[in-house]
């Protein structure tokens, strides 16, 4: 017996604006950020330490307070429930975090109540996780095909995919999960990095980031695009100078242009071989995504980082809209949403390369890729997920990159749990208003940068 | 010169979930709220009022903080703010209002933040109607084509129309204003309402409202479906024999179905002789809207008071999704992004029959539709309003419905204003949670309706 005793909720913010980390088109001054929840509990883990679940959603800034303030209402309904009981049943237990019909009106599945339901999951799936002692991926990938499917929200998706048709797809795969994980446990799951091409940094501090992540050993990097389009140009003259002609090269213009205009865009840059162009246009525009690829190919066209549940997704892949799917773990409501999302792609044949960067991204998103190549899409080809080295220093189990493969890859975590821990002491430093980071330091380096006189982050595109 | 001094933001909720009003099959409790919205200034309006702004969006209950939280951090921005200025371009000052990057992660452009948006919007058009001393309809359809293009957002929809396109459209309907408006006059904007038909009803309930609607004068009625298949028949049987077969009866499923099950529904109830099906699905999916229409047939599909944002709409329409546009006023961002979906809606020729009921869309949907029959699509044909008789008499200037035209219809607002204002004491006493209602009535209220023995609600469909 494990009782959950109690519910924390922390609004968790790093001052990456300071630095142009995470900066681009649209997002000039994100402060990476946490809605960061922990299932506290009356039991002890496989471990010996306290037994508790820990989960987030990644937010930039202002309004991390309004995605905690929800997940605080909506968490509070676990207090007092047995988590053997929650885990025996975790569609159930989905259910039951997404029934309250009141707040079902503030979405429906969209926006803060999503988001704060996904760290609330998150932290769920995190607690059964340790629970059982064992890492989320293989949690899952230890489940039945009857059972993994169970767990999934199909609702809304019949027209797609069907549940006995997720089961046949999932039996397929069954009998040759343990060649799959061997294989991973030999290379890693494949990479690639966007810390190189933020739009804030200049172009010196760009050649040398790519350099640096060519000597890593990436196959892979990520520009930034979308606002001045001759910056655009010379950016990626100095990309393609420094990786060549056969490293593989995407660009991201994080939803800045209207169709016609990402259409004309992309075609001006498509000399320099993307293989995708990532958030064209709104996020919402399903219709404008499958135009956009049409018009653009061979470059092909990724989305998924705002992609707000799985019927955006459904239609993403009905209409023919994108070549990749980069669904987010912050974004979707956990494993039971993402479930569903792995299964239409892997039933329409769409590589699912997850969104990470972020603060916990990349600590949540290696365990889903490892469940899809396991158990779910049982392919790595065009497959590469996002790796961002920024703030894993915060967590008790960090994601770790290895080159021990062809590439660059996620070497599979090990520890129990969803690897969605953060340091108490990060917390306590960060939290905002109240930490002491933002109480005692962030005026200080404020004035510092402003003293260092940095090239200031490019303005957005004018709009 | 007037100067926003203040903002004043309430949570503000009606018991309604005593009473079952407001009861589907997807909301079964919904207690009938608003985040409202007070921008104050140091002037005084036409009518030697106290100047200052009023808006809201409409809410079901809990969350309603948290939509009120994130007005009062966007409408904070307009503190100081000269209102005249605010006034000479609304472009301008939607997108200073809708620019806040870190908020916008949120979404973007759905959910809680955009909600709050709306909100906070409302109230700016309250605010610069007062001041110009008109009604809000009045006041954007004496603007030129230009002005009133200028004031909508149309980022994202130049693949399904463009500004000049917009311009042109509305000139065409320039020289003719007048005469529509001497039309309204006479006959009131053609409404139909839904108060008889909430899933919670007992049939007794059912049938006197239905003959209530007939003898008021009512051309068009509304129930909901969805929850138990016989239910819908029995009540489908009842409404046909009160209101005979020349009336128009319209059905409302809130989204309970996935797309196959829409299907089979809706066609086991074309007997009785929908105008269209409200809601079948999800109201994210534009694909399963456009299936679900192909296959209905000659019943019409109908959807918009959740869809979240423009860009939805424009797909909507590109797909041929639906023959009814039921755009929301709390949930499009205000005036800027209706009049571009009006835009839109003329241009692919759907009508648009905005969602009401709730609290407080009625008093507003007045205006939208108003304005939409003045200078955008010019045209009555197959429009029909929503108009719900509950809670109006919290409002200063609640809509008035005659029976002087054909059917009943809204008379035109007159004061000025978006007739968004509450009564202080409506909202002294439904302020939640500290209001007068909730702390000393809500408990006694309870009881009394426990002892009454009222039938309960339907459950919902179970899922």
């Amino acid at each position: 017996m494990a009782r959950i005793t109690s519910v924390d909720v922390e609004d968790v913010r790093f001052p990456t604006s300071l630095t142009a980390d995470g900066s681009d088109a649209m997002n000039t001054d994100a402060d990476y950020s946490a809605a960061y929840v922990v299932l506290r509990t009356d039991a002890t883990d496989t471990l010996g330490q306290p037994l508790a679940g820990h989960g987030l959603t990644f937010t930039i800034g202002r309004g991390t307070d309004l995605v905690a303030e929800a997940a605080r209402q909506q968490a509070a309904t676990l207090v007092g429930r047995d988590v053997d009981e929650l885990a025996a049943d975790m569609g159930a237990t989905y259910r039951t975090l997404t029934s309250d019909t009141q707040l079902r009106w503030l979405g429906p599945e969209k926006g803060v109540v999503h988001l704060s339901l996904a760290a609330v999951l998150n932290a769920t799936w995190d607690l059964v996780a340790r629970r059982a002692g064992k890492p989320l991926w293989r949690l899952l990938a230890d489940l039945t095909p009857a059972e993994l499917v169970a767990v999934a929200d199909l609702r809304y998706l019949s027209d797609a995919l069907t549940a006995d048709e997720a089961v046949a797809l999932l039996e397929a795969k069954e009998s040759t999960k343990a060649e799959r994980i061997s294989h991973l446990e030999r290379t890693g799951y494949p990479v690639y990095t966007t810390s190189a091409g933020w739009l804030g940094y200049d172009d010196t501090t760009l050649r040398r980031l790519c350099q640096e992540a060519v000597d890593a050993g990436y196959g892979h990097l990520k520009l930034k695009v979308g606002a001045d389009p001759e910056d655009d140009v010379r950016r990626l003259t100095i990309a393609r100078e420094v990786i060549g002609p056969d490293r593989r090269l995407m660009i991201d213009a994080n939803q800045v242009w209207d169709v016609p205009e990402a259409i004309d865009r992309v075609r001006s840059l498509a000399r320099f071989d993307p293989l995708w162009i990532e958030e064209p246009t709104s996020p919402d525009d399903v219709l404008g995504h499958a135009a956009i690829r049409r018009a653009v190919a061979p470059v092909g066209v990724a989305t998924g980082e705002h992609c707000h549940n799985r019927v955006m997704f459904k239609q993403l892949f009905q209409a023919g809209a994108i070549d990749y799917c980069q669904l987010d773990t912050g974004r979707l409501a956990s494993v039971n949403e993402i479930v569903a999302v792995l299964l239409l792609a892997a039933k329409f044949g769409v590589p699912v390369c997850p969104h990470a960067g972020g603060v916990g991204l990349c600590e949540m998103v290696q365990h889903v890729s490892v469940l899809d190549y396991v158990a779910v899409s049982g392919d790595l080809t065009d497959r590469v997920t996002e790796y961002v080295d920024h703030l894993h220093e915060h967590f008790t189990d960090p994601c770790v990159v290895t080159d021990a493969g062809a590439g660059s890859g996620y070497v599979l975590p090990s520890l129990p749990g969803y690897s969605t821990q953060m340091h108490p002491a990060s917390v306590a430093r960060f939290r905002f208003p109240g930490g002491s980071y933002w109480t005692t330091e962030h005026d200080a380096a404020v004035a510092a940068r402003r003293g260092a006189r940095q090239p200031s982050p490019a303005p957005a595109a004018a709009r």
